[in-house]
């Protein structure tokens, strides 16, 4: 249980944190300005692609891919990397070429892909070319619940044919992304993790209609392509688009699910530090009725609170990046479930309340601190309800004794 | 202290709840449609136009307003029709002109305005012709304690010129808003209740600039005119424009939050009984893991611990209206404290889990849960910061013991 | 909804405040002593009989009995009065002949007892000549849910035959204690809620062993004749015993509850005001790092918030008073478990911090706050889990929607 | 950063627990009953010196004190046995001489004593024939505040003269506490923190008076002997039995906090395991309404939170005992604090759910969860408020950004 940084991390800690200094912090205002003033509203801001340039050519790139075709860390090397840019967690991010679904989407060809799936797409992902999306989530049903999917994939002929609607398709209103992972059910008679495929859907395939882009909090985060509804008439690609084999798409979600949770859980203590480190500078600098806010009231319990909250959440974290590498993400099962109920909560209250030290300022767009909230607050709904993850913990715990 | 609904209340809830039921709430999705289909991003959607003619035909108009001027309520008459208008907030208090910041500001023109001030301002008001703003928060200090105001409004001749910078001035970013109630200190050296005075800026005096909307959380509230930031570059109004007294701004601002409390606390409620209703709905129709989710885990505890709640805000909400109308909102000091440090919070906490109970359609645009939630969230810090009021009432609490 | 205080009332709460400061608080120390040196650990100290003297001579009797056979006062009446007397609710209810279980138990003899069963218990107890016990909660079960009670009552000739296991038998350690209503199954075919009864059965009835003293908390509440664990063996009692009709226990359970529920949340309420008041006391008058607690960090974020619960408490509580008033307890049923989940919940906060406020005194015998805590914890518990009227009030709420 | 346990932790991890299940875990209901038997309520029942016996004989002895005196374990190879012994904590702590605050007074006179004072006090100490108490906090001041304290320790001649009060002295009630080390002021005109020092006071020194046992909610702890009030008059000691320097009595203090804090944490989450232990079993085996406890309401999410508090808090109290291993106590400061803020108030939520499950069994004797709750509780005010913790903490933290 060694969660110390080795040489490389803490090698690649400098790197990063200079890259963010020199380059991402910088960055923050111009890409605000650009997001008010763009035409395309679903695309990222130009300074964005600088900055991927820049991030290529120092080796900031990939970081998150173990393997050959990425970076080739560990989970627990690349957690504080993760961590580092969670503080800016709209510029860093892709910047790196580290941002989800991408990052998913990329783990699943690396593993799942056939030769020619990850020529086609692997390779333009790897290279910041082209964007991609996960359809899985569904607005008719409770999609936590793998089960309920009604998305249809019937193999016809040499051909599937899919029907369906999807939501909260992640930076899928971005015309650049050109490919989407699409799940649903090949075999509704299977057993109830048999049912389930996946299959690759280029963007421009007859019949995929990106319908509008769901909000978050009156959001739309277009800047990173949105939340698209998706819907699929009769769409059909070729029977060589599936990926792994008929029936494996509930395993490979789940094989997906262990590395994006980590990957959000360690943005999430940036995000919180981030957070604290704003609630700090505002506690220390304003002043009412008579002297600063940070010698007054709650302010230093809620700063004490999160600063204890945030080392915990990030050793959680780390053990389970470290049992992820050693003993596999099956073997990290209940630990994943654990940061992913402890971490969106725990950063939401952390930001709440930097929020409520900042008055108004707080909730507007002069601080990064209302749309961090609700980044935070719907990981608490993202990939399961905090409720589902909790029941199914508690059975785990349960078993031992009935 | 007797709460009741007496006659003329009930006969007027049934009213209202009859137009909510015929007009208000069939208009939403129109609403929506028109807000997302807008040219002019800070005018209110054509239909709130036709619900404004409505209403008043059927007698439900200004019914915030005391005296003759208004319908002539009492708080406690008013508090459960304004509850019923919080269940569509977007909609139901601007078709009634019930709706911040001009009750508050025609409150205060009916109260301390001249003959000609009413004339003016106070008539196209009440007709709703002409929409107000009220701008007094200040983005440089923490304007909570209004001793900190830094705007400067100076007497010279027979003018006042006024240099300053406000924001979130809810309502300004609409053309139509026509005048603005400004506070500012015309004698810094008096005494810290005395520096401050209002004027009224008619939207047109040169030196006035609207310069954007602030946001909260994503939302611009543009259908009621978004929250303005503000800037008076030696803007010169004739003296005849001061409210009251020189130096009577404070006392001035002091009455107004009373009411303008309680509406906001009123309206509170009755997006709070929306989301349980739409909580309860949700869960009792989704399905997940074999039974409706009402059948779960936490949920029917949420459900009993927002009911318990409402009815004790309601109740508080109603004794402190009782109490304005007998004792006056001075002698209600403490109760007006009280509601404004319960019920946002309180709702902010019931909206949150009838989120949670949505799944990712809960933050989204298909519901008002997110937006309402907005609402909740932003009046913990409007008006003065929770703690501000707990610190407050605490020290009052305190000093029979000193 | 009138809430009012009215003159009777008034004068009441004015002679027993009077009552309170003149015998009561100066008898606390007293009664500590007395409790401490005991040689009898489960009979009230001397003071308490004294005190019962003087409350009767003063006409401050049986104020919580409507009816001929009591004070005759509304549930709205008695609210504010019992209220005052949790202010020291281990002096002041037993003084005024108002102490649980007494209370419920001739509740139940004044409405279903025969002549004879009144003539025997009710009179010697409404003269606080004798003391009473109420043998429902087993400790085998879950015996919120009343179907699961597993002690028989057979009929056998014209005798009741008693087997079963009680615990928590409040008041059944003071040997005072001469009489026992017992809940049992006399019929366990009968459909759900006609399987029990209820019986009287003497304290000296052969085969009714008082096997021993339980203890909340360390406390054994001896003052008040502690909470016995009871065995019926083979225990006969007259068929005339039986209390009402075969089959008519639950419903005599449900008349038991509602004003008992009501009881204790008035009193938790005084309960809750004393701790304020010690809070603030302590506050005001410790120092710590060079000023007074009170003007540190939370403790007025704590005093505040306490105030704010407790005014939304009381007016919930009296409202209920008034509804059982008005609509009988049956329909006041949903407000009646609105304030069982709100009132020992919200208390137990309020004391607990008082607690943290007093240090270690907080939790030591030289204040009244740790016992007044395990009061209210155990409230939590008491006739029911928090968690068992929360899902039976969702389940009603819900029930529009299904 | 390796928190893993090494060989001879993994050793000593199933000798104790094997000790545990064949010694202590059958010992604790002869122990209940031994002390409700009890004829000396101070000392502690005769089972626990057999547990030492055999304790001794298997090497299960002094692990808590590194170096050649005690087992030489490192604080993170004890961290993990302190734990376990959290399980049973009235029994296997004094079972392996590991019981506060003889630890602590072991560890201060190990490292400050004398040879004599070493030989006298600790020896005895060490092989477990006696006990001893240490007698810091006051009842008239916020000792949290070390400087507050009033006791004077004033040197005349050679001899110190020793006059104040002390309360919750834990240990002192027991005839067999044979020494305390008391805290006093010298000189009052130095320094903030070089005016105390410490003093050596066998417990038959004339002056010295064991008032009485203070409580803990209704507990009085007479098993380990109490907390007591002790009053110090004129007493007279040599001054030889001054540890360490004149004025390096807050030195000491802080010394000994570390490894106390973290001693008392470890254990509390053996307690807070114990809990979920029997929450788990209680939820699983209890019905009501039709279905075990274990698959209704909110049980399932207060046994994942549990769990997910568990792993954070433990990870946190590792990380902090391999910073004192490696970094030294003070150089872990931040993280002492930061245990000692998030551990007592964790596990004192996870115990009082394990109690809600339990209905009146759990506030009862029959469980050990009620005095489990209350030793978690006091943990929150003993050695200083949480409150004084967190404000320090967030001192630490703001000063960066001032």
């Amino acid at each position: 249980m060694d969660f110390g940084y080795d040489a490389r991390t803490e090698e690649l800690r400098e790197r990063l944190l200079a890259f963010m200094d020199e380059f991402v912090h910088p960055a923050e205002p111009v890409f605000a300005q650009q997001r008010a003033e763009a035409d395309d509203p679903w695309s990222p801001p130009p300074v964005v692609a600088e900055l991927k340039a820049e991030a290529r050519k120092r080796g900031l790139w990939n970081l998150f891919l173990p393997g050959e075709n990425g970076a080739g860390l560990t989970n627990l090397q690349y957690a504080p990397l993760a961590e580092i840019t969670g503080r800016s967690p709209n510029l860093a991010p892709p910047a790196l070429n580290c941002a989800a679904p991408d990052t998913g989407n990329m783990e699943v060809l690396n593993e799942f892909g056939t030769e020619e799936q990850r020529k086609a797409w692997l390779e333009p992902l790897l290279a910041g070319e082209i964007r991609s999306a996960f359809a899985m989530t569904e607005p008719d049903v409770a999609s936590s619940d793998a089960t309920n999917i009604e998305t249809r994939i019937e193999r016809v002929g040499d051909e599937y044919v899919i029907n369906g609607r999807k939501w909260y398709i992640s930076g899928a209103m971005n015309p650049n992304c050109r490919i989407f992972i699409v799940m649903g059910k090949t075999d509704p008679s299977a057993d109830r993790h048999h049912q389930q495929s996946m299959v690759l859907v280029p963007r421009d395939t007859p019949g995929l209609e990106v319908r509008r882009g769901m909000r978050v909090f009156g959001y739309d985060d277009g800047d990173h392509g949105g939340h698209a509804e998706v819907l699929f008439h009769d769409v059909r690609v070729p029977a060589a688009n599936l990926i792994g084999e008929e029936g494996g798409g509930f395993a490979i979600a789940q094989a997906r699910l262990g590395p994006g949770r980590i990957h959000h859980c360690m943005r999430l203590i940036g995000m919180a530090e981030r957070a604290v480190e704003l609630m700090c500078r505002r506690a220390a600098s304003r002043t009412a009725f008579g002297k600063p806010i940070a010698a007054q009231g709650v302010v230093q319990e809620w700063i004490a609170e999160a600063r204890v909250e945030i080392e915990q959440l990030r050793l959680l974290v780390l053990k389970t990046a470290w049992l992820m590498d050693t003993v596999g993400n099956r073997g990290a099962h209940t630990e994943i479930q654990a940061i992913k109920i402890a971490t969106p909560a725990a950063v939401q209250g952390i930001i709440d309340r930097a929020i409520q030290v900042h008055g108004a300022g707080g909730v507007s767009q002069d601080f990064p601190l209302a749309e961090l909230w609700a980044a935070a607050r719907t990981l608490r709904l993202a990939d399961g309800p905090d409720e589902v993850h909790k029941r199914s913990l508690a059975r785990r715990e349960l078993r031992r004794y009935v």
